[in-house]
């Protein structure tokens, strides 16, 4: 890449999330010099777009360097030449998060909109989208790197290195870097007290932890801790179910705070349907945070990023990207946590597939560290899920229903049989704008007489978004 | 093994099967020529193995050939010279299936007796009893055969042959026989007309059907079939609830009858529960049966197997079991499904773990034939079984409740989280006379205040059965 | 395929061994009825169709049975409607045998037709023919089964099953079958006597024997044997030089007879050194054998396979040919030792690669019997000469001089560095004929000087054969 | 492990070697702060150990630092509370290397003290050695690391992970960190401009090289400039016989200089069989230094490590063992290329095997670099290079003759056949003081009449040495 200054392109650059990494951007402007930033954005959100490229132009502005922010609706207007595209597409904007969390609750099912019903319902949105967005890359800028973090992160990656034939790709997800800041925390230790190596999937990762001091494995203190501390690192947009601390003792490595959802079903699902009566899902309170942080954004005489944001989630997330982009372009070979192909780091799972793993960052990108086998507890879990990524992708891929009823039956998160079934058939339809590849099926379900039964579901559908 | 006749040895001969089993051996007398039969039962099943025993010996002497049953509660005394053991124990009689299946659904969970919560607490009973006979049998028959019928039955095979270090050990399961029968009557035909293959793990396999005219994958077309048929050859023991066709024809194989509580997860559980309310549980049914069947056996005419046994389950146990049998002693190249090492048939599963799958039945035992891959959600579902198979098997080895905790956690018919370790607290406590690896934490556990709320089962614990 | 009698389509018909071919079909003709028999050759093969078709037609006329031989020089006019295509081809002839042997030899360096320096040229040579063949038969004969008997038989099917997406492609070879024979013979007993198991590559497969009585392991008693006797089964073509009493021991399994080549690979180098001197290499002396052959076969009043034939070499592998289509005709169930996808049979092995195993011969093809792991050196012989495979076929394919360079290297039997480079650069010139995609390759090679050393050699080359 | 100071004990510390790692501790000591270093030696050392000793405390008495020398004979004495042990043993000494060399040449064989057939009797000394040190670790220091440099080195280290169940492992090489230096020298440049990535067996290792700039890969362009240099980084011990470039190309990767051995073979071994000649094989060069340099080492006002042991060999070998030690105290996590646990990092061999990659050092030890596949023709030369040292290790632990006899067989630089046990049985008669395992097979080698034919080697033996 151009060592005189770096070109990246945002593609869902509206997103009340750029803020963030632009204040990342500026922070590391003295090692990572920037050129331009594109920001892209569809017509549906051409209204954020201006307010947040605003914003971020007022950001550049008022700190020492100079970077240009262009915006534009139009992605093959912004790619050529790109060093770095980051991708932080919502396809269906926050109404569709809606549709993921409130559908399956109102079946009873859990919605969890990463992997369970709700995120798979995502990648059937996304990933053609991503794939769509990696043609257009290799015909405008085929030595760039497409740094992801639309969720399903773990599953697009892996979509985009099976379906895509791209290797510059890396998935992004803000769980480990907090975890290796509050895990110490929990001693009132710092992460170089430790030697942190995470093995998984994404929102599906285990890690174990050592003494920096002498090696030794530090996991079951840790595990202990956990039980008795109050922040043990969790995303603050999950809720702080416990853990089970026998089995924790018999994995004798640590679960991601998404696991809950996972070992803890019974107990989320409750919780989520009491947040799901209040009106009160995670989509519908971030929704609100959305409105009113756009209303903030507004204000020119704001040029920072405003304190409100990081209610919104997502902590540490622009530092994992913007890292990442400054690790991969000063090799530093620092220790991150991303997704990117296995390459055998996870012997039980297959060698080529996408996996989140600690890996060292370099010029030639993230190279995992080996991990070696599970447990078998581990490794079942693990080979569910990865199954359940594939079917799901190849459900987005070609379209196949068949494959999407197998994903939702698989997924250990969603109730099997009728009601999965259930589930999913009015999932597809109340998706239906942004599902093309399901057109024929959706038509056939909705003759079959699906229809949406949550009244916050039904409207936004009839609203047409 | 001595050609001038074959010595069997019945573990848990007092069984309402054995009736079945003598018929086999009486019916393949002159290719099997039996030397001598023990039947083998502990104190607490003595009257039952006097009933079954003189049946036994009835049944051969009505029949052209001589032969002696004969009856003790020492396997040692029976053991030695024996070319065959088969085992058919069920360690806590009929009792523990009541609490396998009950205590379950008392708690709005599924039971099933053989690879859900039932059959994992089976399997916590019954493994270590399976592991002491294996020991004897080193010691007193080291060239015999352990053909095993107790389940959970692929679980016992994977013990033996992971912790027992004994490679003669063949896993039966009448359900493939079944399907072999039942499907090409669909079509008003025979297993000669078709070429089945079957991979999977017991109660958890998958077969393809092939035209033994030209070879054509006639899968697609049984499946069709499947979903017009009343009878599809799913046991009898089995709520026939239908699968998704569109999820089969995903699969391109069909699932066993036992799939169905996966992939009906909720539909079966609804049902189950209905049951239970009318205390019509499979267990309370064959309770029933059973006390019926030991009085018809009382008979001193009798002298052949009675009608009212096929009422009992179980159709063509006995043919598979002496077919078994016949096909190791006389190396009859017969093709048959059993659990046994998988030797690599099953690529997606340990090369050494057992499996239940199409075997070539020899001199030498079962020889698997290859599968090879599975597509991904089969995969993944064959996957995360093993995984729980493990968990339970160490937990029973080692009486690690942890274990058994993310055995129960896995399993994907055990709600997860806090419901499940309260399902199996309770389950370990109402088995604690046979759980004596697990005596510490279950009086841990009593102390915690964990009771048996169901009020069938806390009768029979309180009668310290 | 059409019950109303088969179509057989034998590509490279011309061969002196048709008439083998001729005499097994019409031994089966009550089980496997022949509807038509195509031959088809090269316009430089012609003479000798036409003097095998007419001994084939006699052959015919001489039996019960009314079957037409069809001769032709245009496969695209043999193969509509085939049922079954065999492979028997030679491109090159015998004089590319000849090649194969003596210029290996005359650098000092094995020939080995099969898989040594020889059986290399012959995959570039033979692969690219055989995949335009198997692109024919998708046209015009989608139904065919493809049974090879053409060397490198085990590359020829890897390279149909990796580069030419047809599944319905068993490689034969006779080394199985002889050794099955030959073996019990050392005992004074039969084949029905043992079960026979086998596994490995072709002309590169281990065994294992057991007692068909009572399954005990016998394969240290057979190695006792082996080297008490004049005939294990070896090969008559290959020198009977014994292997190394101590070794097989530690194998505890069989090497098949081309085994020798490796394991006693300076023994046997000195013999065929011998041979070389003598202009009695194999291939000299089969061009003899087949020259008084075709003198045989011209007589009219022939209509009997000739007793000369068997000393062609060859033994049983019509047997093993007309066996393989029957038993896939009739589904008979019955076990082949063939070239076939291993399918996770051989577990040290790539799960879709080919393998040469033991496999119950069914209407939808072979089913290969899982072996399992091997020992350590065999695990290693067995990677090494697959991974030779794998380079030789990619060269093939793609005209790839490194990949070629690659396969010498690696090949055992090949003495690596400078030598093995100089003998591949003279093997490349001597076939530029029969290598159109190393043209260009060959022409550079032409001018840096590489000659033919060879007498023998060089006159063929010369005469343009 | 102690932060105030760390115990180093050498065992073989009476090495020629052990100035270059006092002049490394010595260089380190402000990040490593030594505590006291204990030379062990055999009795057949003493008084290498006596002069060597003396050396290394004039050295570290000439430094700012206070560290004391002990010396002893008795390693239980020296290793209780040890942080760090480091093996450089040569069973045999530097007599037992002239026999690894000469024998195999006086049999027109190539010696390769490493993995060819001199490696290999190197490991039959060795293993046992090694295994009984690991034993009194586990006693006297469980908490220690044993850093291996006595080759062969990765099967040293096979063998301490496979049958010594000791974790804490590390085999070293100097090897790679000679190449790291030398092939950016090619350019102009240094290592800190490429990144380097390395995986395979010790002295059997490929590597691939990145630009640090911009990650792309520039393999290719350094194997054009392997061909135009002089000094490509070839450890200074090999004969310079330069590769074939258009394999290296076909690789895509760049194999170590003992590859030469291999796919250079026939090259060496003339090369070889001329040293033999003028009696300059590597290990008589190598007597006629170490005589001189003790001579040198008794020098008292000597107190640094003298110019003439770089003549030596061993480059960088003292800075390779100190900063791994360094590294894996002071938790570095820089990159090196050490033998370690595979846990995945080359999915061609198996999970957990030694291998030797690029891995980040950590105080919980080296944690392997996923490389992912090989190219079919490295993944073959590594399988088979991999299944050979299995092969050795198991005859070296249980003195198994057949399976020493398979490991010659199957090693790529020994010629097969009759020769090669021919040459295993001289060699193992040579080293009957050194094989206590092999005894009676010796005995009756000796009985059959096997004798040592070189005359060099006949007059050691015949001096008991």
């Amino acid at each position: 890449m151009d060592k005189k200054g770096v070109k990246i392109v945002t593609i869902g650059g509206g997103s009340s999330y750029t803020p963030e990494l632009m204040e990342g951007f500026i922070k590391r402007y003295e090692q990572l010099p920037i050129r331009e930033i594109w920001l892209v954005d569809t017509a549906g959100g051409e209204e954020k777009l201006q307010i947040v490229g605003s914003l971020a132009q007022r950001m550049w502005d008022a700190s020492p360097y100079k970077v240009d922010i262009h915006l534009t609706l139009d992605r093959r207007e912004a790619l050529p030449g790109a060093d770095f595209v980051t991708t932080q597409i919502r396809v269906g904007l926050l109404n569709a998060r809606i549709k993921d969390e409130r559908i399956p609750l109102s079946h009873g099912q859990l919605g969890q909109e990463t992997n369970g019903a709700g995120g798979m319902l995502k990648a059937l949105r996304t990933v053609p989208v991503i794939l769509e967005i990696v043609e257009d890359m290799k015909e405008l800028c085929p030595d760039a790197w497409l740094i992801n973090f639309a969720n399903p992160s773990g599953i697009v990656t892996e979509a985009v290195l099976r379906y895509g034939g791209w290797e510059k790709c890396v998935g992004l997800c803000n769980v480990p870097i907090n975890l290796m800041i509050k895990e110490p925390a929990m001693f009132g230790k710092t992460e170089e007290d430790y030697i942190f190596q995470f093995a998984g999937l994404n929102h599906f990762h285990y890690h174990r932890v050592y003494s920096a001091k002498d090696g030794r494995n530090l996991t079951s203190e840790f595990i202990n801790q956990i039980f008795q501390v109050e922040d043990d690192g969790t995303p603050a947009n999950i809720h702080k179910e416990k853990f089970i601390e026998e089995q924790l003792r018999a994995m004798d490595c640590i679960p991601c705070g998404y696991h809950r959802y996972y070992y803890m079903y019974s107990d989320m699902l409750r919780h989520e349907l009491g947040q799901y009566e209040k009106h009160e899902t995670r989509a519908e309170l971030v929704k609100k945070t959305e409105t009113e942080l756009f209303e903030i954004y507004k204000n020119k005489e704001l040029h920072v990023k405003p304190e409100q944001l990081s209610k919104r989630g997502g902590t540490y997330y622009s530092d994992a990207a913007c890292e990442c982009i400054n690790s991969i372009y000063n090799n530093k070979g620092s220790i991150m946590v991303v997704s990117t192909r296995n390459q055998g780091a996870l012997s039980d799972l297959p060698v080529d597939c996408a996996v989140e793993v600690s890996s060292r960052m370099t010029a030639k990108g993230p190279v995992p560290l080996a991990w070696g086998k599970f447990g078998p507890a581990e490794r079942g879990w693990l080979q569910v899920m990865k199954a359940m990524e594939e079917c799901i992708i190849e459900a987005a891929v070609k379209g196949d229903y068949g494959m999407a009823l197998q994903a939702f039956q698989i997924n250990p998160i969603v109730c099997g049989g009728r009601p999965a079934k259930a589930l999913l058939d009015e999932m597809l339809v109340a998706n239906e704008k942004f599902l093309p590849r399901f057109h024929d099926k959706i038509q056939e379900l909705k003759r079959q007489g699906v229809t949406i039964k949550d009244d916050v579901v039904r409207e936004i559908c009839e609203k047409g978004l």
